[in-house]
């Protein structure tokens, strides 16, 4: 099968790999219908160092089983599948709280210690399947819901898990640091909790139209302390009660801390570039909290699903390129390039 | 009247200072009944840098009203208060909704944009007397429950803060981390949350008996790796869902970070003697939550006061030791030493 493989800074390649087989009677084998590129894999696109071996890429896919080890009962051969980002048992002390992504006998995609490929190749071998994948009866290939199935795997989870983790209710202010699909979803999971304000931080205009598409009530381009001024100054003066933060740098985090109002909450949900941040008296003393982490998407799969597949919501809007597999390398630039939101891969 | 000041790290010294006269319509004077030095004194102790003029110290108090301004409704002369450790003016949008410490027109005792003293000394002018004070009616000086009074300006009011920051509900597991004032406190506020297991970190004997007596189920003396093992341990495993951070030196945040279970929450209280600390992959991948600061005190003497009147607790059995206010420097060395869990001022 094709699989993609990143083998240093800037260097992916789409290769031969040999097809997926059943390892453990807990396993599935998936053929891939659509994958994705996540603005996390642009991390290593910056930073990889070079590998001989390469690393397998992707933790997004939708599919079809196409066999089931000799334990696995929630998933049949043919069954359509929606993969979330972790690799989890469903059944650890974990799992059973809703924190997926802590599951003692998971992992992510591609970690060695799975020993399973990643989602932008044809077909993956899906440890721990009856916990890991969620089956979505009465769809197929051909749905016209395949993007917005596919953001179940990660970024309308991970934009809903921002929103939650920050307390998100009924009213409130809440401001949005990136326009990358994260943000975007981050700012429709907002909304759907009932948020007053929505101010979505970004400058990248298409993205931010739809960003008001989804519920953002204001758009603020400027950054530093330009930005923060001017969001809280829509705010109220005081600012926003609740911060999404949906990209990973430093300066975002800087932004978030500007913004927040005392007592308020900041969630991240880009992974940290960074180990240490300030939280010393001008975090302290002013009763902020910080809280969020990569999503357990396998959570909130169920609790999503339905307004996706009644057409409430439109999470695929994201999607703004869809290229075959052979163009993996050439969507890794279009993202890196912001030439694209967030590319589709179609198999 | 004598007040205390601190001269540099070490230097406490009593002296004669002006009797504090009303300034603003809305400030109140209060004579000191009973006022203590609490553990965040210390940290100037150790490194304030050498001052010509001094600094008036002391942010706990309770006395009587002996003269208000003309436009101060709330209490009246005669009236028996408590004073929170932070001044506020019970109006703006952060203490309408209980984040007295976040005032836009308060600030902390010994604040210079205050322009008001410390409740180390014989009587204090209260700014902003009506937001501030509490009256109690039916008390006064004579009291038998003047200590447990005297908690609720701050410690009390401090590890309930954290208790409840942490979001500590019925059947949890918490481990607190500081035998101090705070951390006892912290106990008691857990256990009247519905904590199951309480377990109590520090090494002074006669500070953790007073843990148990307050709720702490477990009390663990080791530090560091060996300290984190053993909470692991008690809690099951996988470390406990909540830990109140009664101490704010470093090691306390890493020892925090060691016992917490993934997707739980750390609630400071002990103000942060470092500025940066880790909150990358280590800390946002297990999805844990940063939360705490300087409490709200005067939010928590309401809703605590009932149960100090009517005896169903005794937070004042903190105070270990009673000087008067020319032993005020005694009264530091004892507590930088150890040798008093917490020093009360008796006028």
């Amino acid at each position: 099968m094709k699989a993609t493989f990143m083998y240093a800074a800037g260097d992916v390649r789409v290769e031969d790999a040999p097809d997926p087989v059943l390892v453990e009677p807990t396993d599935a084998l998936v053929r891939v219908v659509r994958s994705c590129i996540c603005g996390s894999d642009l991390h290593p696109y910056h930073s990889m160092k070079a590998s001989d071996t390469g690393q397998t890429m992707g933790h997004e896919f939708i599919g079809v089983v196409e066999d089931i080890g000799s334990e696995v009962t929630s998933v049949r051969k043919g069954d359509f599948v929606i993969a979330p980002f972790a690799v989890s048992d469903g059944t650890c002390g974990f799992c059973l709280e809703g924190l997926q992504t802590s599951c003692l006998h998971g992992g992510f995609w591609n970690d060695a210690h799975l020993g399973t490929g990643g989602g932008q190749a044809e077909a993956v071998r899906v440890p721990l399947a009856d916990g890991t994948l969620v089956a979505v009866p009465g769809v197929d290939e051909h749905s016209p819901l395949l993007p917005s199935l596919l953001t179940l795997s990660d970024v309308y989870g991970t934009g809903w898990h921002a929103a939650r983790a920050a307390g998100v209710a009924e009213g409130d202010s809440v401001a949005v640091i990136g326009d990358g699909a994260v943000g975007l979803m981050a700012v429709l999971a907002a909304k759907q909790m009932g948020a007053e304000q929505i101010i979505l931080m970004g400058r990248h205009k298409a993205r931010t139209d739809l960003g008001r598409e989804y519920g953002a009530t204001d758009v603020v381009a400027e950054r530093g302390e330009e930005g923060i001024a001017k969001v809280r100054d829509l705010a109220g003066g005081l600012g926003v009660r609740r911060v999404l933060e949906a990209v990973g740098h430093m300066p975002a985090y800087e932004q978030a801390l500007g913004v927040v109002r005392d007592g308020g909450a900041i969630a991240r949900v880009g992974v940290p570039q960074y180990s240490d941040g300030q939280i010393g008296w001008p975090f302290f003393g002013r009763n902020l909290t910080l809280t969020g982490g990569p999503a357990p998407a396998r959570a909130y799969i169920e609790p999503l699903l339905p307004g996706v597949l009644d057409g409430t919501v439109n999470p695929g809007k994201v999607f703004d390129r869809t290229i075959g597999i052979d163009q993996t390398p050439e969507g890794y630039r279009a993202m890196d390039d912001r030439e694209a939101l967030k590319v589709m891969i179609r198999f």
